[in-house]
């Protein structure tokens, strides 16, 4: 069992209600005495899930608790945080467990986002029905019941309301930019991307929660929830992979190191290691594939599924038959230095 | 003849023409008193297509006459979109006529968006030539001559003046977020879209104006000018219908209900309910297709364009001979609830 | 040897490093006397490459010179862009020669997006590593170093801290719209792009740096950077151009004047003028390709890349064989002039 806390700020709708919380430093198995002080502070148990509200006026003699146990950083943290107009709660909760609140859902996917757990390490059972669905705003969450009286005031104001996505997840980067990435369109990726380091989103690129990437890699197609892709690799521009949400398979999609889906091209299979997907060519799970070697015979036809784990395949459709053939790979991949060295 | 009615909030150029107009309740055929005071208060015949203004001095004594009347709703609505530095414009349309002026289109387009009115159900005819293209930004419109001025202004207050578009239409949300929807992306929904009660637009989906969905729906792909999509279907990831305003035929293409359009396929003919479209295929209305039966024996080869009205066919490809065929659905669709229940 | 010139407002992290430069007005090969008073102001040669500052107290004795060398113009500008909480900058820079520094690799951007030069008119090796990479937000650029504290502080006040992009790279429209375009989306289009007059950029377009179309055109695909589009083409909606940066070839591509590309296609080498590629299709230079005649007869099996001069080809894969074709077009392209006569 493992303990995940952060203290966080959080927005509330014009009920009083939490719907959105923002844990600028979250943590996995935390310091004990920090632990134990913030969560007294916040009135809870600590030990099991769940979150509690820190008062302005508890707000001094924590800090002062915090500095006399030594724990300076958190102190500043607290700082930072407290003396504005959010509230300010503390939050732990069990990776293994589902999450139950709002705030205990937001440290999940900030828990992700910060790289502090990998794709499908944390339990998210339900999120969708823990998670309100909100308005993404320039000022904010904003819960839809109370949007159209700030719009209409923003307007009086002689401006606009932005209301930039209406949705259950937030964007990534309002709440963290993690070391060495490059997203050139920030609303394709959502909280609980995991986006590892040397990674470049570029605009075409997408990635949902509980999904990423593992290390350096191009990203220009769509990163479905789920869907992990391993080192050195390149997802070409409007390309896909099968996610299992919606409309697609039930098999858990995963891309290898060292591989390239061509532009346009898509998957609904899990590839290996070094595997080559032709530009526009979509190969799922039930395609027939003829498999190759390498004097050009056809030594097999068998569903793509079944070649989840052979490497070094190039998958391609011949443009005189129009069969589509794996064959060994002769080229491997190599991403460009230049776009990845300086992020 | 179907008389619509707006109270907006028109916005300005450094011309003092209006450029854009806010309306935060449009009407069908409203109630006859309140129509009446309005008109009378800009000016304004009242039973034909016209705009008028209404100045800030007439604000109070409007207010007392519609609450003299009983119209209680009408003044809370008045007394909110006054006050501010917008012009206020009342403004009657003839569904069936073609919109004569920038109030009369964003109101058509408006009704749209607001589920007053179903694609095809209101006369847009020369409505590029009506609307201005304009940068909106997050001060709100702004006329493209006076967008230079602006930008400088806005760097030396040490902020960015964000061109978020420079189009004819804003996007959908700056103006009505309809009941029941998440739009991951709002920058890739229109205003005089239609969407659905139920239908989520993930951020890879697009809604065009005199479009939509018209109940519950999973859009991952792209709905073109004109397209209209039957409740239950899906359309995958990066999928396209084709439009006919630029590039593509003259056919409008719909898409029946519980329909599943798979990742980057697309189609080029209308699609009657219950069919399929395999990931990755794209079906324009000349496309040869062999028919097959149940047996998988060739029935018949026709365009695509004859199928239009068969329903519960997958098309595919053959992916060892290459030939799109079009064979009885043994599945059937259905979304996942989770994610369409909490919108 | 060409000299292009800009007087800007550049951005400072918080180490005082310039970030960023915004350059209003860019030049090339600027009126003489105007390029001699700002180089000397600057503290610069004025004959190579090379930036300097002006200072608060310089404006007030340069606004005079310029005005007594009748420089009215000039005099204006300055006036509109000092006075701010901006650094203000002169900036030099050779054509042909490798950017050097943050504000000389801007302004060749600037001179790219105000059709001041061609794609491939202006040297931009190793621009990747003279720039930094930043958080672009409605504050304007942050250092990424900066960017956590600002988040927490905007949070603090109410409002989220908006990180659009993080990327080497801007939108172009924060600082030009060029005259006579629609750009629907602009997080994608980035500063560099060559927009031209007429051109419509829809919301799935997208134009990198050093790319884009000269004329009118109506783009709803991907013009990957070096690509350029002649006048009077259509890219239709997720079209792909293979570019040279990332997991493409080493050919730059084009597309020649009047060709349509069909959504969801691409193509991998350049496109003689009047060609068509059919929906849902991806050429590359490899794809072997059979040539038909006018009857349908089958004159040769090539590789795409050797058709790249040859005109008027429709590219298509036979529904019923699966095989490429290129056929002579019997229909030519024309765009639909309501959408673009009216930018």
């Amino acid at each position: 069992m493992s303990l995940s806390t952060g203290l966080g700020m959080a927005t509330a709708n014009s009920r009083g209600e939490i719907i959105e919380v923002y844990y600028p430093q979250p943590e996995l198995n935390p310091e004990d005495s920090q632990h134990r002080i913030l969560s007294a502070a916040a009135g809870i148990a600590g030990d099991t899930s769940g979150f509690g509200e820190i008062a302005d006026l508890q707000i001094q003699p924590l800090l002062d608790e915090l500095r006399n146990a030594g724990l300076e950083a958190t102190a500043s943290l607290l700082g930072s945080v407290s003396g504005g107009d959010k509230t300010l709660v503390y939050c732990v909760e069990e990776l293994e467990q589902a999450p139950a609140s709002i705030p205990a859902a937001f440290l999940k996917l900030h828990l992700l986002s910060h790289r502090l757990v990998k794709p499908h390490g944390a339990n998210l059972t339900g999120l969708f029905g823990v998670l309100k669905n909100l308005a993404w705003t320039d000022d904010g969450a904003i819960d839809l019941d109370d949007l159209p009286a700030r719009q209409i005031a923003a307007r009086k104001q002689g401006r606009v309301l932005d209301v930039q996505s209406v949705d259950k997840f937030p964007k990534m980067t309002d709440y963290i930019v993690p070391r060495g990435v490059r997203i050139a369109d920030t609303a394709r990726v959502r909280l609980g991307a995991y986006i590892g380091e040397g990674t470049t989103v570029m605009h075409e690129g997408f990635v949902n929660f509980n999904a990423g990437t593992l290390g350096t890699a191009m990203i220009e197609g769509r990163i479905s929830a789920g869907v992990v892709v391993g080192k050195n690799s390149d997802l070409g521009g409007g390309c896909s992979t099968m996610g299992t949400l919606s409309g697609g398979g039930t098999t858990i999609i995963s891309v290898g190191e060292n591989c390239l889906i061509g532009a346009n091209a898509g998957i609904g299979f899990p590839l290996a290691d070094g595997c080559i997907v032709e530009a526009g060519l979509y190969v799922t799970g039930g395609t027939k594939v003829n498999v190759l070697d390498a004097k050009g015979e056809v030594i097999e036809t068998v569903k793509a599924g079944s070649l989840s784990e052979r490497k070094n395949l190039l998958f391609r459709r011949n443009s005189l038959t129009g069969t589509v053939e794996a064959v060994p790979t002769r080229t491997s991949i190599s991403l460009n230095e230049e776009l990845h060295s300086h992020n």
